[in-house]
């Protein structure tokens, strides 16, 4: 036997209960019972994101989320920004590019955050940018960048939109979208929502709907003006992913159950714990400036064949880490803290850290990393 | 206590080892053990579509494979004939407007087939058609197509491509995409599949793939090049559904075991015994022409209110049928064959329906139906 521990950013654990609840029997989609269940979870979700807006729920991963922010509210040969400090930064770049748009990059080392001033003088020197877009937690890097503070420059442009990939931030920091003026924010199931992939999710201000009236890009099945006069009805233009939305029902219901703050505060305890661990043992975070909650990324050794480990860790120690990806691969390992997550599934990252690098050679003083990551968590026990 | 049974044209009952193995503990998409399964799935969708091509598995319902159909392989302002004989031969329509082609119907009166010849007809008077897009099997109508005759006039034409929504055939009958010369075949999950919703199929010839080097329309998450890319690897562009994946194995592996033919042949029975049926209850089938075998529609009587009649048997008997859509809403009733459904569960239509139209005040002789449907069935019996 090897018991099995998904500690990797996305997709993440699920709860056993929503794990059952997905294998009820299939129900019809355009049903009542369907559309109460629909109903309750399109209110459920709006204090994840911090908004009175609708919270449209689409059967994809994120990254047709992401495709639906822009296609919905631009047009070809719109000048954008694009904070690219990662490989999801990198995503929306691409997506500008395939439906021709004309991005500006703010283009970062990969583990740095993007400040509000950089963002204020790309602005500045074009003002005739439609849209900013970033991510609020880039899990390639995994680093936070400030939205808020980004949010007080854009909201004050009549013409530019703020969209914000919130896949992996929206459940893990407090998200208030609607008080901090950002425009889109999507996310995607599989991360602090508990549940598997197949589910994405898109929320916009009335400033970005107004912008949709106006755009001209094609779509069809991301258009987002059908979608919302189908889920103000409390069912859905295409067919849904019924039992993934049955899941994000028990799903969200245990996250307001436990109550978002302390979901919050859950996902802080564990990155806190987390980092003051790898510290202690002498590694170096990747995020130099902002570190997400959502999951930590401390860089390899030089030469420390990082790729071998996470195979090394999942294959025979039974604990899925993540590595690096695109110029990262084999540098660094990313550590989550996503969702079905609690204090204990820290003790046993952190413990399988320091098992698997002294294993694989390292200099490692076995205990003091966990030590470090219970004093932190020792702090957070009420 | 209500006994439930989904017997609607998707989303269809799944069988328990199916939901049992979605409900397993979710593993990540980008490790050999996923990629595994992924490879394996991949070689056991071939023989359902009755191809040598790659089948691509997207995370999204059945529209967005069809979209993503279209703005693979053509550009705007290409004419596009197409089969508008229902709700979604209308959906192919509006795709292509929403890319801005130019679409010729052939309008066809819902319960209607098209025939070969309607379509050789249009081919003639327009040489420059680029794609024919039509459904096999369409649900609205519970109308079959003449695919594999249709087939035969496209493949003959080096600059026309035939595109065919197999949502709802394939899995029902015999389909030989490479045999008989279709170019684009999609389908979706929760239809014989036996799945929830949430994933779709799609698989091209290499007359299509090579028209995917030519067309220009923009698309990012539907960018079949890049995904076949990735799954020729046994891995994903995107994250995919991984629990529906899982569960799709497995449903594979029941129809596999079951033998294709059999699984046909279980359709055609159920089907013929439901037609059977109603022609002896004295209702008449919406299908004019070639009724398909993933439904049965036959039409109510006039003053007949359907819509409340489906919400009465799904509410208090337990009976899941679908009603008319669009401008048959009320009119028609559909009842379906497809998926995990078996002799017994045409039975409980049929007498379903026995019991549902008399309690209606409709003039029924009860038991006659149920009679009639058995009597095929007993031909069916090894």
């Amino acid at each position: 036997m090897l018991k099995k521990y998904l500690l990797a950013p996305g997709p993440t654990m699920v709860p056993e209960k929503v794990l059952l609840d997905m294998a009820m029997p299939v129900i019809h989609h355009r049903t009542s019972e369907f559309s109460n269940i629909f109903g309750e979870v399109r209110e459920k979700l709006k204090p994840l994101f911090g908004t009175k807006e609708d919270v449209l729920i689409l059967a994809s991963s994120g990254t047709a989320a992401m495709e639906a922010a822009l296609v919905n509210t631009l047009n070809k040969g719109d000048k954008v920004l694009i904070v690219n400090a990662g490989k999801f930064g990198l995503r929306w770049k691409e997506i500008a590019l395939a439906y021709e748009l004309e991005p500006i990059t703010i283009d970062l080392e990969w583990g740095r955050s993007v400040t509000p001033e950089q963002v204020e003088t790309k602005l500045i020197e074009h003002p005739d940018i439609k849209a900013v877009f970033m991510q609020a937690s880039e899990t390639s890097t995994t680093v936070y960048h400030p939205v808020e503070q980004i949010a007080k420059i854009t909201s004050l442009r009549e013409d530019t939109l703020l969209i914000v990939d919130g896949i992996t931030s929206v459940g893990v920091v407090e998200t208030k979208m609607d008080e901090w003026g950002v425009d889109v924010f999507v996310s995607g199931s599989q991360k602090a929502f508990m549940l598997p992939p197949g589910l994405s999710f898109i929320t916009m201000s009335k400033k970005a709907w107004k912008k949709t009236e106006l755009s001209k890009l094609p779509k069809y099945y991301l258009n987002l003006q059908k979608e919302l006069k189908s889920q103000q009805k409390n069912t859905t233009a295409w067919t849904p992913a019924v039992n993934l939305i049955i899941g994000l029902n028990t799903a969200l219901d245990l996250m307001l159950k436990e109550g978002l703050e302390k979901v919050y505060k859950r996902h802080e305890t564990c990155a806190e714990a987390t980092r003051a661990a790898v510290k202690a043992l002498g590694f170096e975070l990747l995020a130099k400036d902002l570190p997400s909650n959502a999951a930590t990324g401390i860089i390899l050794p030089e030469g420390f064949d990082g790729g071998k480990f996470v195979k090394y860790m999942r294959e025979e120690v039974g604990v899925t880490f993540a590595g690096g990806q695109d110029h990262l691969k084999g540098k660094i390992l990313r550590i989550s803290h996503l969702g079905y997550h609690d204090i204990f599934d820290t003790i046993i990252a952190v413990s399988a850290l320091e098992l698997g690098l002294k294993k694989f050679g390292l200099y490692i003083e076995i205990g003091k990393g966990v030590k470090a990551a219970q004093e932190i968590i020792m702090k957070s026990l009420v």
